[in-house]
């Protein structure tokens, strides 16, 4: 039993999301420039004197700024990451400052397709620009100036959210003391880019997406949405955690020789994927597993990552679980490979969990505990 | 190098599909009946003297009838397992007389969704039943009466077509000498099931299905058999064959930031959904996906397989595939395991292969040695 098991957690409390406006164009990966756009954030915990101790926490697919606490009218709307961020937890507030952010393009607050085009007057829709994680890494850079944020102590982000972490690293090595990178890959398999076209075609397709400006047209492409969420959800958790989860479990005890719900995973989709269809908005949808397609920070040097990550000086968390056969352990094996090669300092853990690459979000204590220990050994005050 | 290397192997040359027509009604297991009905079916060889030497093929989801050779107008439309089946081939056709059949609710020639009911005068549609495992084989069974074949020397099939062979050792153990059960489970996990949930929802929610009854509307749900056949075919390839047959390789060598094609691999599903949604009908679909979800022979004996197949006689040939994610070589053990506590003979493989559940249809040479090696034991004359 070590410090960790004996501190007292707490809630991250009722947090006000915030918006931050920037006017200045942002130049593009895809070559355009983006003007007048503003990134909705939150933080918990507070910025020290040297402002040498705020984290930044960067979402994956379908999350956003609202990592930790509630808000006051939403008692019940929970952080995405309120188990890992909050008083006395692995990235305790007590000691750091921690912002979340939704990324530009997204739906829950941040300019994005939804969001009207000053030149226009009119939702950017199919117009708005097809962003990259290098994108949402130099946004985010931004907002950090606007905040006086110099030098983050960490990044810290799991699935997509890892991979702007990793580029954090590489865009901005005298910003990023540390980087938190879990349940990542180095770039998309294959097998990967097939399911988020799948998500894709099922959106495009969908006779209510109109090219993208469904807004006009007072529908949205839900067909598409629902079966785009339920692909994903597959590729989230593992095949075992699945059958200990539904099994081949009958919702009415038999089978009833029709389409409607008969095995409880049937009924688990149906559910996710309409209340995912009700929320989140398609064209960021596609925008999102796009830039998930897109990143490969190797590629420009010939595929060999260690080159990628050459200029990197963080010091490197990097976590997978054993199950995670989306992004599996020896996607992040390539990862603290290239680190080494590089001879930085890397701690690298394979978390034994059987819940797929959704383990990032849940509560495991082995895995609580290696980032509250790593936590630990970075000075809030700069000097590590 | 032994017998098998030597021989000279030829083609099935032209065949021509057949029809055969059912009066009597046909038990469902729904609780309906289908009266009036017609199989497709082919044959290749000779039926011996003393009907000992038929050799059934049952196919999975998206086959047919149409297993070996070629169509006399259609040179190029080469049967399904054709490198299987043939003179000379793992399944010699100079010794043995092989069936290929197209599964009632099929889309191949045998009555289906598609067919006229002749009750009504309208295709079926909708109101076509939702047919099983069980069912295919007992209109399997009534077929080999009409062909005067009262034992079969061996029932073979991969994934689908497997699980058929399994129902046959159990329903009919008089009937089936051997049973060559390939990439096969012996049911579907709950991500399995999840899987052709997504594809079912992809159909049942486009537009154009009319609840099934789009026949009459003179359209297809295209949109959703392309999602459903694009999610098939990850399933049925294994990551690594992905990774090495498409990676990350662009079209154009560079992206282009639009929804266009961009990634060899986007280009490959897409090819093949619009090929599959231009002759496959959703229905027939449907109902497939069903049918893989229910069955399920250990249900009705409280989850144990071994009590299932306790009444099987047939000697077993099970192989399996290393890199198969879909039915994976535990499930095979399943089998095996449950077959080996009833003291069954049987020959189990797990054959060592990078292309994923699809290398049941692949001409690999140790597995088409191996189901060479184990119709060489079997004898035509029937006394083994």
């Amino acid at each position: 039993m070590d410090a960790t098991d004996l501190k007292t957690t707490a809630s991250a409390g009722v947090v006000t999301p915030q918006r931050a406006a920037f006017r200045e164009p942002l130049r593009l990966k895809c070559g355009r420039a983006i003007a007048n756009y503003e990134l909705a954030y939150e933080t918990y915990g507070n910025l020290n004197a040297t402002c040498s101790n705020a984290v930044l926490v960067c979402h994956a697919l379908n999350a956003s700024h609202h990592v930790a606490g509630v808000y006051a009218d939403e008692p019940n709307n929970v952080g995405w990451w309120d188990n890992m961020i909050g008083p006395g937890k692995p990235l305790d507030t007590n000691r750091f400052f921690v912002v979340g952010v939704n990324n530009l393009g997204g739906c829950h607050g941040s300019t994005g397709p939804q969001s009207i085009n000053p030149e226009t007057g009119q939702p950017w829709g199919a117009d708005f620009p097809l962003v990259t994680v290098e994108d949402w890494v130099n946004a985010q850079a931004r907002l950090a100036d606007q905040l006086g944020i110099q030098q983050f102590a960490a990044v810290m982000g799991g699935s997509l959210g890892a991979m702007q972490c990793l580029q954090w690293s590489i865009a901005y090595p005298q910003r990023t003391r540390h980087a938190l990178v879990i349940a990542c890959a180095p770039n998309l398999s294959a097998q990967n880019i097939a399911f988020n076209e799948v998500a894709r075609q099922a959106i495009l397709t969908d006779p209510d997406f109109h090219n993208g400006d469904y807004y006009a047209q007072n529908v949205t492409p839900r067909r598409g949405l629902r079966v785009a969420r339920m692909v994903g959800h597959i590729t989230y958790l593992s095949d075992d955690e699945m059958a200990s989860k539904f099994g081949r479990t009958l919702k009415h005890g038999r089978v009833n020789y029709s389409f409607d719900t008969e095995f409880e995973i049937e009924s688990y989709l149906r559910y996710q994927a309409d209340k995912f269809a009700g929320y989140f908005d398609a064209n960021t949808y596609l925008r999102i597993t796009k830039a998930l397609d897109y990143f490969d920070p190797a590629f420009e040097h010939n595929g060999d990552l260690a080159k990628a990550l050459a200029g990197a000086t963080a010091g490197f968390l990097v976590v997978s679980f054993t199950t995670d056969w989306r992004f599996s352990p020896e996607r992040s094996r390539e990862i603290v490979h290239a680190l080494l090669k590089n001879k930085r300092d890397v701690t690298y853990a394979e978390i034994d969990a059987p819940h797929g690459h959704d383990a990032f979000l849940l509560d495991d204590a082995r895995y609580h505990k290696l980032v509250a220990a790593y936590f630990a050994r970075i000075d809030a005050e700069g000097k590590s």
